[in-house]
């Protein structure tokens, strides 16, 4: 049998920022917690869509034609190819639904890639 | 450019048990919100894992060799092709995650199964 997830359990599991952790897998899709604080660097993926999931807090997501503020209960697809850098002034707490081997940063490898399929 | 998608707001426009409202997709997966109450049917899903997350209140997946209880803020994956019955003694609000054209009773129709792909 599964385990469930308890999203508040798992973020005290970790505190560095833009390095998502891993909590469920779906078919080939995970799901990912993740902190925003910062800014995140440019970047898109070219093979897949991408999920925001705000649990706490406030974030945005810059676009190259318009910008989206998300809060928490809110949530954002960002196509596939799209470009794209999100921010948060305030620590902001992150759900991301991807396939399986999605990197952080897409194809602009940089200092903020994370190491891939870390699982709390 | 897409539009987010806010929870309370989506789920301001429906009042039905049961009967998942797809609010974004991502590749050929779907966001559904749903309100449940009362007892579901057994059922399970032969091709497809399906995501549970709660968004407010308690509900119960009961397996034929267990059952889960969920929070707000918790979530559970049904491995495809396990017999699951989601109950809620009260009003639960969830989001489910699933391929496009996942039906809710899966193999098993009945007076419970929902029309499928039905936006909000």
């Amino acid at each position: 049998m599964n385990h469930k997830v308890n999203f508040e359990e798992k973020f005290a599991k970790f505190s560095d920022f833009w390095s998502p952790k891993v909590v469920a897998e779906m078919n080939d899709y995970q799901f990912k917690l993740t902190r925003f604080k910062g800014e995140f660097a440019w970047h898109d993926h070219k093979d897949t869509d991408e999920v925001f999931i705000v649990i706490e807090g406030n974030m945005s997501i810059e676009l190259r034609d318009g910008r989206v503020d998300l809060a928490a209960g809110e949530m954002y697809v960002v196509p596939k190819g799209v470009e794209h850098k999100p921010l948060a002034e305030q620590e902001c707490k992150v759900m991301l639904v991807e396939p399986r081997g999605t990197v952080n940063t897409g194809d602009q490898e940089s200092e903020l890639t994370a190491e891939n399929d870390v699982w709390i």
